[in-house]
């Protein structure tokens, strides 16, 4: 007999788990959509030729082989062989050049979807996820007020979710490149993986690397380290990077640009956005606005929602895309939410009312019962077995369905028991309404009890 | 530049047909809670070992290989080599046996996950799709009426589709195994694997197999074929069936069940099911009821939903777990509709308004408008330029988008439009509600428009 076990790397939950999942996938489509965002989905598979496109050899990905495959060399060629997408950025891409006759840009889309990374099963980490993208697509162009318009939809989001609380990052590329240039570096791209590894090795080596690979001195290190450290809720930043000594257009461009950033997503949500001159963001695409997210209480996690400007997501012989987009590695959240015990689900079930049987002869009175309740879009099932009442209700507590209802026999009326307090009362079919909160399984956070709507 | 284009076999869908199908995703998700089933998610693979554990090597699996994987011998040992699941059913019957310490019988559960076949693509059949399953498992024990439960919920889920419409047939394995050894049949699973093909090679070559392979003689033959003919939608097949000599009493259990089940799904969902003699369902682990299903019109799909009882989902030392499922191929099913053009919605995108930008300076009126808006839950996005107003509706109509509102300048009243009929009326923000219509994209079928709740 094949051996049953979890598989390393990848989660599954138990129902009420997967209610607190599909919670935050439904909170985010919400949102989303209110914003005029369209749900997308592309396949789980691109050829290899896309996923490795970008050089990203770091990305393990995972190669598909058909059992079954007729020797005809596909396997070896990249454009035919396919591999499971590691993020929703490359399908993005592709999918845009391939459609993009037929979407209207600005396309604004989000797409919630598995990703899959083949890992070292020792690192921890895991290798099926889902991750939450939201992205605005632009066709040549893309006007600058939409990188916090996007970041304003997640912050909405966030907000929405059964989180401790959580605080956007923000920095601009313009205004990175500008101070690393005023302060004479050149290899910028160096400057921004030193200070990338910042929150996991420490200044002292930070500024070790800067001077071994960015060809830095150790004052211009000095001032790199000094300017990462600058964090404010306002625009008062900019005065701290001037008074670090450094000028130029681009730098004023950048700090401009930041300001209006945080004072339109602080406006928005109050105090959900932050300057944060350390976000280096390590990829080389992002242009302006880059943005980490980090969880109150939850730091170690690292940014739970990462993302930012990118002037070239793809591109043809005739148009360019750029865009602005976050993501959110959503089962993380998730994963730690559930095993913190900080969420839960009040029941494992859609259920809120067990019909009972009295005996199989009465099923039918049973199930006309459950019509009537459903009808009205109460979520109800019907005892499996016409056991003792005792047995009905014991099975109806096991899995917390709050009430337990009784078909009242010929000429009686109906009842129904609250079985949390055992309070029971007549009741008729057609007019009986749970409580709000009783309807449907509730999200329960440390602090506070939001509603699974 | 890597090639771009699409993957055969490989569905994807613009928004606008996105809509559609999450549509159906969604209504199957609405009606199965209210059923209180729970929404279960598995993993997207399984060992080798579990995925051929019953020998179905007619199943295409895609293996799966690390690029980086170390040479450890992983990708020989089929407990460790991973493949990607065909079914939600080989999960399901793994993820029962893995928490079945956590999870309260019978154990109600819906699933709606994509299913990878890696199909010879010139059979143009899909490599990647949705399957949406609904099952009843029980813990050693199994009462007979859940089937005739699950069939009525799926029965409401079909009738909550936009499909020109749906007939469920039924037969029963009790009922077909009691005929065939009534008139002296001995190898049962060779009559029904001949039986199955009736649809696709006709009544003569079926003839032909029962001799060949099933050891009929050709009387034996004929009576099959005249059992398999008979297609009732009241109980009259039981007098059909004793009309052609059989008798016994598996032969009559199976004629109460299947009435039964006739009696209660139509009973529920009037029409939906009819007694269908000729199902014979292939599979071997079917025991009671089988269910197939046929969209009028779209025969020619074959069943997009098919299942029934089976004794034995999986077991363990201590417990056997019995089953009723019911299995949708959604993306077929939604794929036809699409391509038939039989289905559409009514706009691409979620947007019901899009407040117009009089000029940049005046952005924070505008957003202030989508606030409002949207805190009343009504989908809005703000002009991504400050173009001239012509060109702003021209964007909203060539997403089909209904309404453009204009804030007002200072002291003036907001306006909105009706960009389809060009009426303009003074609105407030706070109070102005469109059209239950307009709200969100609707599904529109040939025949009814359905909204997308």
């Amino acid at each position: 007999m094949a051996k049953i076990s979890a598989l390393s790397g990848f989660p599954e939950w138990l129902p009420a788990e997967r209610i607190v999942e599909q919670h935050v996938i439904d909170t985010f489509r919400r949102v989303a959509e209110l914003h005029g965002f369209s749900g997308l989905e592309t396949r789980a598979v691109e050829p290899m030729s896309q996923l490795l496109r970008k050089g990203e050899i770091d990305k393990e990905v995972y190669v598909l082989r058909r059992l079954h495959a007729e020797d005809d060399g596909a396997d070896a060629d990249p454009d035919r062989q396919l591999g499971l997408h590691f993020d929703l950025t490359v399908p993005l891409a592709r999918y845009v050049l391939e459609h993009q006759n037929d979407l209207a840009f600005p396309f604004r889309r989000f797409q919630i979807q598995k990703v899959w990374r083949g890992e070292r099963p020792q690192d921890g980490r895991f290798r099926e996820f889902y991750q939450a993208d939201l992205d605005v697509i632009g066709q040549d162009v893309l006007p600058d007020h939409i990188e916090a318009e996007v970041a304003i939809v997640m912050a909405e989001i966030l907000a929405q979710l059964p989180l401790p609380g959580f605080t956007i990052h923000a920095n601009n590329r313009r205004l990175s490149e500008g101070f690393f240039t005023s302060i004479g570096l050149t290899d910028i791209p160096a400057v921004l993986r030193s200070l990338d590894k910042l929150a996991k090795i420490g200044p002292e080596k930070v500024a070790e690397l800067l001077v071994a690979d960015a060809g830095a001195t150790d004052e211009q290190a000095r001032a790199c380290l000094a300017f990462a450290g600058i964090r404010t809720a306002d625009d008062s930043f900019g005065q701290q990077v001037r008074a670090l000594g450094a000028s130029g257009e681009m730098l004023e461009q950048g700090i401009a640009e930041l300001a209006a950033v945080l004072r339109r997503v602080n406006a928005a949500v109050p105090g959900a956005c932050v300057a944060d001159l350390s976000i280096a963001r390590g990829l080389d695409y992002y242009t302006g606005t880059v943005f980490e997210t980090f969880v109150h209480g939850h730091e170690s996690l690292g940014s739970i929602c990462s993302g930012g400007r990118y002037d070239r997501l793809a591109a043809d012989n005739r148009h360019t895309y750029p865009g602005v987009g976050l993501s959110i590695g959503l089962s993380r959240v998730v994963s730690r939410l559930l095993s913190t015990g900080s969420v839960r689900a009040s029941r494992p079930v859609p259920t809120c009312v067990l019909v009972s049987v009295a005996d199989e002869e009465h099923r039918t009175a049973s199930e006309a019962v459950a019509s009537r309740l459903r009808a009205r879009g109460i979520p109800t099932e019907i005892a499996a077995s016409a056991a003792r009442f005792g047995k009905q209700i014991k099975a109806a507590d096991k899995r917390s369905i709050p009430f337990v209802w009784f078909p009242g026999a010929e000429g009686k009326e109906d009842q129904v028991r609250d079985i949390r307090t055992g309070e029971q009362v007549a009741a008729d079919a057609g007019t009986w309404t749970p409580a709000a909160e009783d309807l449907r399984p509730q999200i329960i956070s440390e602090s506070t009890a939001v509603s699974e709507a």
